[in-house]
């Protein structure tokens, strides 16, 4: 399979090409390196790196920002930074990926456990994680040719809890590699409509 | 109890009227009409209707927009309906309603059954509904001085079914009387973070 994966050089995308560079051929995307690059933020720059990637066979997002701060001090351009980047960010992934991405293929979206799971100054991420959970299911049941679509929501990774470990406490960390199953699990499996939860 | 009730006019806010008003001052609020107006998509609007109303125990909004429409027709432009209406409407409702709500009270916003069981040309419906889902529950945790903040979803409502049945073949309709109790519950309860299923 020819797998385009976005947010290939963070730690959860460097353990998805662990997992599954063997068995296929990755195009890795970045913001600035990798094989193409691009802003998921801009419609514009999304158009871009499918020209120039290409016809595949799934699309991974490994990708997306949202902003954490106290609720009570939380504005509503707050919240759209998130909607911006992690939400519609991906939801343009797959919208401008449908004219690209061969029968039969597959858009693996991140949201993560936050969305039932909440923390401290989350409420932005927790709202854009359920919102990518919520897209995914609707859209699976509309998809053409086959297309399938899943979400992969991982509680907080172990390679990150000496930078974000604070604002986690209680929550048990997922190593990255255990995460990459669950991606392994929607690219490489038939189902479509799931979110995967790598816990 | 002065319950601030956003959409009074609806088909749903006129049935929380009938349950609430015997027991509560009611502050209709419409787009057009009743005690106080509100554009929910200008933060400026919403601010103003809470000039108006003053201070208040609960909001209870029953308004909300998004798109309908097929996956594959949809662009960002549309998605963005929904976000800027039924999503940041609400969110904006309760961060603006925070500087003017009592201690101790509540907050009830409306999402719908489409974040879990969705139906075809829902697909922005779900994604919205699920956001509103997770903002509540991650602002639930942050709530302060006590105040409560829930969420009910509603399945299709019954009086509705003779304008929208055909999108919602095999969904059970719930009468709009039957709805008004899971308001009730939020807002004459002591529950916080939770979703109210109206099924």
């Amino acid at each position: 399979m020819k797998i385009v994966l976005v947010g290939a050089s963070g730690t959860v995308g460097r353990a998805i090409i662990n997992e599954l560079s063997d068995r296929h051929e990755i195009v890795r995307v970045g913001r600035s390196g990798g094989d193409a690059q691009v802003d998921i933020t801009s419609e514009d720059s999304i158009k871009e790196m499918y020209e120039k990637t290409g016809a595949f066979d799934a699309l991974v997002c490994a990708a997306g920002d949202a902003h954490f701060g106290p609720l009570t001090e939380m504005t509503e351009n707050e919240y759209m930074i998130g909607i911006k980047n992690k939400l519609m960010g991906q939801v343009n992934l797959v919208l401008v990926g449908m004219k690209h991405i061969n029968d039969m293929g597959s858009f693996t979206l991140t949201s993560g456990a936050l969305s039932g799971d909440p923390i401290p100054f989350g409420s932005s991420v927790s709202m854009v994680n359920a919102a990518v959970e919520g897209f995914a299911l609707g859209a699976s049941i509309e998809m053409p040719r086959g297309l399938r679509i899943n979400v992969v929501s991982p509680n907080v990774v172990e390679e990150s809890m000496e930078k974000v470990g604070t604002y986690f406490r209680g929550h048990v960390p997922v190593p990255a590699a255990r995460v990459a199953l669950a991606y392994s699990k929607s690219v490489e499996g038939l189902l479509s409509g799931q979110v995967f939860r790598a816990t």
